[in-house]
């Protein structure tokens, strides 16, 4: 892909994507929950936050490695797992692990990925880790975790924050639906929901959906079945973080999983400090939600995340250009991080603290 | 009504009912008071809160049910106190009382219902009040007392918030005039209003208006005539609040009028926290005003309601659809109300509290 | 004039006045200085203040009577010194006296009048203060205090905020001129301008402006002249109206000139209660800019004005109507400020206090 | 140039300029970086501050004088270091050296000025500084320091906040190329920049641009090579101004390069304050971002500036009307800056503190 002007930005690859997909698809990817608050909340609290430049400082040494779960990463910014990247461009997420090789990036992926767990595998020779939904039945479960064990997947990632999904009113009354030749592909064969048999003043919520959700005693359960560590994804309250490290687990993204599970709940990034106030200093956090340009990473990392995950501009540059697109959103960034720590003289990543904010307390209604 | 995709949300439901009224009686339901201050702080007060997001947790035995001065409801949403509402759907409060039916929904039934108080009884097996307005004459608030106790109704909800109507300045720029056939039929025969003599210097305000406007003693008397509980619906000051309470009544409502009654007064969420403080945590405190979405009920619980009253939502979904356009609401937020306990955690109303909003203070002019 | 739907509110006398005047003379009225920073604060401080409603109180012998310099006043609403009335309708201040006769407000009539400030006095019967610009010669500015003492005027109104005017840009810009037959016929052989020699270096406003503007010792000077009760329009900062106080001064009126003045100055409601703190309780504090509707008033009594003043809701009701227009726009106001006491439980104007308002010090950059 | 009533402002001039110089060119001028976060703050920040008017002083011996590093300045609005000024006007640098003449005014000319530094020097009897960008070689860097030796400028102001640009999105999307004809003349000769040998690893800012950045050490460098006073432009941070005091360098530029440099810094005015708590009251501290008429400059040196640097207003000017824009701007700010004085009750520029406003620490999120 040429350094086309039109692709210097985010803004720019979004606005092409959004041209290949058409008004519905782009609506199934823009939409948060509900009436997108909280969604708009994690975008609004990252442009509050403000950085200290700092001048003449040396920092020809620079670099932006860090090490996650004993495995050495060359920068912080991880493709999240998202779900059937199919239906955003052909190439799907074979795509996405093309680009991740060749920038570099750690990749998530998602257990309802369009392409076979093992496929996409074997395209990362490194950094892969595999995002795992809690299934209907727990065979089912355990059948994905042997299958990402064996296909060399170094983490699972359990998304947490979704046991029943809200309303997606953007994309129905845009009429999207998911196209016939998108699927699952990974839950072949694997039943789709636990039938309930709800009584007649049963809830469909309590008694319905959430009768088949995953518990804290589940994810015990999972750790007896798996020497992978395990990340939660999906926590924004500390006691939770506290509660998920008291387990045991490697780690935790403090996610609402873009603004799409509990309608009105906080942005990410503004309840990180908390978040990583509750934990120690070593625990494992990574967040999501909001991050649309280098300097969102630098907050991010300066509020207390070790890296961050990618969602919609990943759905960006894979709508826009395929595995070039995806490629480019990770260099637009991973450069815009080295010229911001650059210019707030920070040479590592270690040395990216609340004091490189300005205002590192700047959330209100976020 | 079939889950059509415009319906899925208050905004189609009410984009339908627009569309039904016309621009004038969509103007009379939409304005608040004045400039509409009130009424918008109402709802952005909303907007600001956030709530936390709880994983994991264990809601199967989750449920909404709680109990009412002694009687059992099914969910905290009730149907509000709204006028002459034939004019909004030809099957007017009839309408409105299948859908509560239906939805297991209390109901309060204005004192200017366009349908007569005995047969919306007839309707509403159990979970009805009576809404009062006091009459120019004592006999004739007497008249509607006696025969609210006659049809069944097992509560008054007095409103005490507009002794007196500012200007509604947009429903008269849009031409709005109530339609002949639409009364307030269980008035008939009574007096109007107290005719006063003015003298030159009078003000038709304090004078005139006011000089018939229930005063605490009035309220004491109502006491001495009925046995049913006493609701006072309209106070927004805690030592309102506190005085009610003293007096003996068995619950208020903190309501603006849906920003109706004072111009420039408070959002009622705003000031719900001081109220709340202000009396006891068993006394019974009800809201309304910017209720839109399931996330408001928890956010009005969370600071300290027992239920919520429905206004505007109500007359959107008789617009829409009669009594399946309301029963469709009353769907839309018990489930909305749901996923957020589920999402946050609380099986049950009684878990919800303070401690589920992150940002339980966050209120700066509204 | 009919009680017209068009004119219920303010907005709408607006309305009318500016389709009367045509885009440059409405520029003229409505531009505050430079870019109406202060002119927009002026309101927009107005909107963020709560009122607390009080229900079921007793305001039966409610009324809005007060007492100035002596003198019994019907309600708290005056006119405040606006110049060159002729421009805005053909009867000018004769119209806008006629009135404040039938709506028994006070006024203040202009040194730049555009009728004699004898035959303005001859239509007002009570409740009239003359507003003094200080003139270039002293033996000018004291005729017109001579001849307002034998019109009757009860008291002075110095001007002192705009000893040299900031640029108009908007009427500028929209080609605005002050029409022929519209003049200053109070100063009517008066030295309209001072001359002063300058020297190379100095500077236009330093040394020209404000070489001949008044000073404190102006305002002794004046006081030794007359026996008439002198107030000081245009005082913001407490330290001025302390000093003003010290010096024997009747009273202060809060102002920005209507943004006006110093652009960038605060809003003068958002710096009356530090003003209020400053002085003693019973020291005179009136009050304009940005009152637009009856509650305003209130708001500006609860934070220590005695009375306000009001500047362009007047010139709007003499564009929209002459005499009539400006009796409306005064009926408006005064029945919105009893309906807002009725509602707030305050009798009398004595019963508004701080305690009256929700967020009485919700002021942030205003 | 006449004085045209759309040259009554500073809109006016950047309207007309705009329209001299097309799309393109437009967007280079008005873009800051990345999304213009920070651009947007700098003018934000100004807008929040509110000033004190203060009556009735006596400002009769007014005046704007000032000292700068031993010479006096008979105002303190300088035209800050702007590049390839021939780009904006034909006559480049020398219109803007011929206004700065004119009005009095101080004058930085940039090293990447578009004429040569001697010929601007003639055109400047006095108050002449040469902003310095350190060259890739230090023999570079040091001809261009003889030269303003030589030419008698008599301060360095040595720019050290954008050691690397980011991207400039707005006038690349425009389609923006510097004219052929533009050249930064002073350079001839000199190397572009140095060549660095990057490794596979290697990161394209830090040890690519970074490299041959300037640090600390390079100013102790350069103060070996000159007697000339530096100043250091473009810090925000009050340690790295307390560093540069420590150093013995002359004074700081509080500047964030117009929001050029690191996208998402703070606005410069809003961390004013801090960086003067830093360094004491007398250490020369200038301001630069976001001025934008005379109520800026005197907000600038209530918080703490000596005076202040143009960057945009003079790139307005000189594209509306050449040597008389940048005149004009100049005269409208320093008429302004003297209005705001007498109606503050500054006679001089030493009268103005933080006490003149009313709410000097009103900076969230700027």
């Amino acid at each position: 892909m040429p350094d086309h002007p039109s692709f210097l930005s985010l803004t720019d690859i979004a606005d092409m994507a959004s041209r290949h997909w058409g008004r519905a698809l782009t609506a199934h990817v823009e939409e948060g929950g509900g009436e997108d608050q909280t969604r708009r909340a994690n975008e609004a609290a990252f442009d509050r936050l403000r950085i200290w430049p700092r001048v003449l400082a040396d920092v020809r040494q620079g670099h932006t490695a860090l090490t996650l779960l004993g495995e050495p990463f060359v920068h912080p910014v991880l493709l999240g797992p998202l779900a059937y990247q199919s239906a955003l461009h052909r190439d799907g997420e074979l795509a996405t692990a093309e680009a991740a090789t060749a920038m570099d990036a750690g990749m998530v992926l998602s257990t309802l990925s369009s392409c076979s767990l093992e496929a996409v595998a074997a395209e990362l020779p490194a950094r892969k880790w595999f995002q795992l939904y809690f299934q209907a039945r727990a065979e089912d479960t355990l059948r994905l975790v042997r299958r990402a064990e064996a296909a060399g997947y170094s983490a699972l990632v359990v998304t947490v924050d979704v046991p029943v999904h809200g309303p997606r009113l953007r994309s129905q009354q845009a009429g999207f639906a998911m196209p016939e030749h998108v699927r699952a592909v990974n839950l072949a064969g694997m039943s789709a929901a636990q039938t309930h048999y709800l009584q007649a003043q049963d809830s469909v919520i309590f008694q319905g959906h959430m009768a088949s959700a995953p518990r804290w005693d589940s994810i015990v359960w999972l750790q007896q079945q798996t020497a992978l560590p395990i990340i939660l994804k999906g926590i924004l309250h500390p006691q939770d973080a506290v509660q998920a490290k008291k387990l045991g687990v490697a780690g935790v993204v403090v996610s609402n999983h873009g603004g799409r599970a509990l309608e009105g709940s906080p942005a990410s990034i503004a309840v990180l400090p908390q978040v990583r106030a509750a934990v120690d200093d070593d625990f494992l956090l990574l967040l999501d939600g909001g991050i649309r340009r280098g300097s969102d990473v630098f907050k991010a990392l300066a509020l207390g995340a070790q890296a961050v995950l990618l969602g919609r501009p990943q759905a960006y540059g894979l709508g826009a250009a395929g595995a070039l697109g995806v490629a480019q959103v990770l260099r637009l960034l991973r450069e815009e991080l080295e010229l911001t720590m650059a210019l707030a003289g920070c040479a590592t990543l270690a040395d990216i603290s609340a004091a490189c904010l300005v205002n590192p307390n700047e959330f209100s209604a976020c």
